[in-house]
């Protein structure tokens, strides 16, 4: 089969046939919503890769007793501007804008307020939670311990620390906000694992050995570690990202860290941090855009490289993707859409291509 | 003259040097003492870009009347967790150690913090700001903009975008903090201009030429731009960096830079951004402790890459070099004494060689 080849889906199509599997195995329908909204703005935003690829394993974690369809997410520790949410081991999409409503609820006068998380699963794409605070005039800060360590420390031949994403999101003059979504490796890891499938040698930045060393062999690669970007600076930075969305909260960090496909029936205890900046506290939110607005046609005004069309800002791309995916619906690699209908043959719940 | 040579110089002596210069130029003694405790901090920790070689041009700067030696910062915007504060062009070690103060106080009660800063100037190190917070029981973080653009938007062949570095700092058991500081470029400028003095080409990742391009050749890439960790993941980054320290405060982004070096009349409107997160807000802080001592304890004892001797903590290099350097001297490449001692001629200021 050709791995290049999809399948267009309507977004209705996919989310009323998300929504429809997750109450089979007893998510209440609100939650199932919020959290397929989250799930499906990544594919339609075009970051398959926290998408519906991820649906197989959220569900089957479910059926697998590892993580709690129907938590009830509870704060455990609070100040004026700061709180600790036990998200109940419910899934991270439920928990992780809990999580964010509460910070944004808390900077609603004008302070800053931060979200420490435990007791939650993986949440999807970091972006979705700092573009909730945009929506209320904030600057959105969301850091998050990866469900699975593929990372060893600088000069290491272990792996401890996870490829750890963090996202910051700024309002804007425009119809999308500016924002940073990023994770600690070179190269993610499924361009690895289609690298061995095809045999052909990876850059040697990309990943080391199981001795640490680096490689060009990307089956070696998969035994080993995923290498960060900057060397010992991504090191520090996937390390930070950890510290950030674990210490403040008492979720698992280095050799608490379970496998997150591996190890369906074991609560996670994965930690997140969310932060917001009110833009009002510091500044005239008019006058916010307008600089904001001027920054970005610097940005975008400048000479370009040889072969460049346009420069963006980022987030952009992902909302070009966003309003043709809306319109054209969302192609899924045919392997993925296969995967979800068998899944959803399970539960008498069908996926259909789209029809146009 | 071997560019690697260098003089020790005591830590005493080099501060009583730096701080008799300031006061020449016009620096209150208890602003020259804290501006040239960060100063030498950073070349203690052996992080000697950031150092007294900058030194020349903070002087510089303050006799052409590019930053004012006499500032009186004030906050212009406030709520009960956030502030602006308004440097009045000082330094930025002097600006930014009171924004972080302002910062620290108003967590004392166990909120968050954020401190804006606009009219600042070139704050040197970033990890300083945040290692004061750590020794309020606090995570410390620091953005700052670059005081030169060096690099330009993913695609783009224009300098627009400053190097922008950050730093994040976690208090811990032991006698230093784990603190990440860095910024977002794969090389130094510094090495580049090192190969394009001894003629050596440089790795094709390090910079773009002036047409945007990569370029192995040094000269050219000192015509163009340094290039950023992970591609357009460091452009990201450094674009959010310098919008965090930017439009929170009305400071300079963009094409608003003016260059450090070359523009020595005219006031930089440097931007930072700081802030704090008391941990005893979120956890018990002998918990934290002992949780942060069992992840560095995690991090050390992962099997080592072939050649490597120990694992090291982001910080634990600098800390090490700290007990060093306080114990045996700081050694100053021969050409940054000699630019100090005849700096310091002009004023009537010797500094001397460690004798021992």
């Amino acid at each position: 089969m050709d791995s290049k080849a999809s399948v267009l889906v309507g977004e209705t199509a996919l989310k009323a046939y998300c929504c429809a599997v997750l109450k089979h195995v007893g998510v209440p329908p609100d939650e199932a919503a919020l959290i397929v909204d989250n799930l499906v703005a990544a594919d339609l935003r075009g970051v398959e890769s926290h998408g519906v690829v991820r649906f197989p394993i959220y569900v089957q974690r479910i059926e697998d007793g590892g993580t709690n369809p129907r938590p009830r997410p509870r704060i455990v520790r609070e100040t004026r501007t700061t709180a600790v949410l036990d998200g109940d081991n419910g899934m991270g999409q439920l928990v992780g804008a809990r999580a964010m409503e509460i910070a944004i609820d808390k900077a609603h006068d004008g302070d800053c307020a931060f979200v420490a998380v435990r007791n939650s699963n993986h949440f999807g794409a970091a972006a979705y939670y700092t573009e909730m605070a945009t929506r209320h005039d904030m600057i959105g800060l969301s850091f998050t311990i990866g469900g699975i360590n593929h990372m060893t420390p600088w000069g290491g031949a272990e792996a401890m620390l996870g490829n750890n994403p963090f996202a910051v999101a700024f309002p804007t003059a425009e119809d999308f906000p500016v924002v940073l979504d990023m994770a600690c490796s070179v190269a993610a890891r499924g361009k690895i694992i289609v690298a061995a499938k095809d045999g052909t040698p990876i850059p040697s930045d990309w990943a080391s050995g199981p001795d640490g060393a680096p490689t060009t062999d990307p089956v070696e690669a998969l035994k080993g570690f995923v290498l960060p970007i900057g060397g010992p600076k991504g090191y520090a930075l996937t390390l930070t990202i950890g510290l950030l969305s674990t210490m403040l909260s008492g979720a698992a960090f280095g050799s608490e860290v379970t496998h997150m496909y591996d190890e369906t029936t074991t609560p996670q205890n994965v930690g997140h941090l969310f932060g917001v900046l009110p833009i009002g506290a510091f500044e005239d939110v008019d006058l916010y855009r307008a600089r904001m607005a001027k920054a970005m046609a610097d940005i975008r005004g400048v000479k370009k490289a040889p072969g460049v069309e346009r420069i963006y800002l980022p987030g952009e791309r992902e909302h070009v993707a966003l309003l043709d995916r809306r319109r054209d619906g969302i192609p899924l690699k045919t392997a993925v859409f296969e995967e979800l209908v068998e899944l959803g043959r399970k539960y008498g719940t069908i996926l259909e291509a789209d029809a146009r």
